[in-house]
């Protein structure tokens, strides 16, 4: 495998359009399995839609893909490994957004490269809409002597019951409905490229259960509504085989913070270390 | 409400095109029920994909509404009564269609007008790809004195075990899913529009009813080959909610021809006089 370009790094790639329409926030919805009745909102265009506020990784996914070009990392071994949304304005339910990726960092963890992704999302009129922050493992690309990077943030759930829990079946073909949204990464469709990466079956996107935990807090901590998800971010720290049940805990720990943790049925982690920021009702 | 313009019958609209790529068949397939690992093909864009047989409703469905519209058909009252499909050539995977649509006659059946419009897709060479044939119930636009046109083909399963059955629960967003390919009538997700029509909550599509016969066909009588199923028409007899589960029963009553009752989980038929036509292995 030929090495990462490190030069990239401290780079920012060329603007990205993300041009949609209602129909791509409804097919986004249903790809992190919204249900009806109680999500309509997010389904119908009379309706808005309203968006969930975690369709904010889509339009950035272009500068990643290309950030990721940039520093010459094998699309062949990449796995997600953490990522941290922010809201600045409600996203609108049809539009023009134009974001910008800057290579923040290329570290070097022994088994492979982590190489850090930060984009800002702006409207056609040069309004912020959101930041996306991603974290994304080469397998295989450490060793090059570089930086470890940062320590990676420690959040753990407090010693208690969750403020809330809510558990959701993904359907067997959540990922091939995830997919139709933009990430076309084989390896969430194709049962040969799976078992070569060590999986049994494809696997479920991390974007995918972040899009899970995001649509529990936005039903149970924000009273249905989108806009007051102001952040959310998490680390994937396990792989979700499509039928899988992702159960999400959640613990608010001070007035507007929430901690998180998703887990399988079997009590494997799939979200760690997992902060949601919610605004009060009077904000919104 | 004003009355049918029968001056339209006999009148062809002008050609539409319908433009595709892999992701609508994909889209389409899910939004029919395409079930993982056995329908990959129908999913995954490596693969082609597999175009299912009754992809054919899509392309033709502008041209449907054109010829609604130019009768003057009151779209909060229109009902699928029937459709038929016959493919000439396979559905390609993507590309270009064009679609010219007759309106073929109006017909008085006393509660409500019965129009049936037949339709001609071509690809881009001007090669004949599938005809459409639907029936679309006005009620209320009856009584206008009108011939009450040819009685409809009875068509009844022999009263014998059928050849296969397969049974298949819609979700309870299946017409969410299936109708952001195309049909937007907001009878399928709007609950009071469909409360003013009648029903306890929105319907599923006739249309997606028949895509799930049309995959039962290909996956049981096709031997997982869409392009041996060569004609399907059926009658729509009753609506499902999304969430029932769907039983396609199919009879061989001579070689390359089936007969096929789709039912409710209560027994209720929801499509009926339905035919289909196989082509053998070797004439694909």
């Amino acid at each position: 495998m030929s090495p990462l370009d490190l030069e990239q790094v401290g780079t920012a790639g060329r603007a990205f359009e993300y041009r949609y329409t209602w129909k791509d926030c409804a097919l986004y919805a249903l790809g992190v399995g919204a249900r009806l009745p109680d999500e309509l909102a997010f389904l119908y265009e009379q309706r808005g839609p309203a968006v969930l506020p975690t369709f904010a990784v889509l339009a950035s996914f272009e500068s990643l893909v290309d950030a990721l070009n940039r520093v010459r990392a094998d699309f062949a071994r990449v796995v997600h490994g953490e990522q941290a949304v922010t809201l600045h304005r409600p996203i609108p339910p049809r539009g023009n957004l134009i974001t910008t990726a800057t290579l923040s960092g290329v570290y070097d963890k022994g088994k492979g490269a982590l190489i850090v992704v930060e984009s800002e999302t702006k409207d056609a009129d040069g309004q912020p809409i959101f930041d996306n922050r991603s974290s994304i493992f080469v397998v295989g690309s450490g060793g090059f002597g570089g930086p470890r990077g940062p320590a990676a943030t420690v959040v753990e759930p407090p010693d208690r019951a969750p403020d809330f829990e809510v558990s959701q079946a993904t359907s067997p073909e959540q990922a091939a409905l995830y997919r139709l949204s933009g990430d076309l990464n084989p390896l969430h469709i194709d049962p040969a490229v799976a078992r070569t990466l060590g999986f049994e079956r494809p696997i479920l996107h991390g974007l995918c259960t972040f899009g899970y935990a995001g649509r529990a807090l936005v039903a149970h901590a924000c009273d249905r509504n989108p806009t007051r998800l102001r952040a959310l971010s998490g680390r994937f720290a396990g792989a979700v085989l499509p039928g899988d049940t992702l159960t999400t805990r959640a613990w608010q720990t001070e007035p507007g913070t929430y901690v998180l943790a998703v887990t399988k049925d079997d009590g494997t982690p799939v979200l760690t270390h997992a902060v949601a920021e919610i605004a009060a009702p009077s904000d919104t």
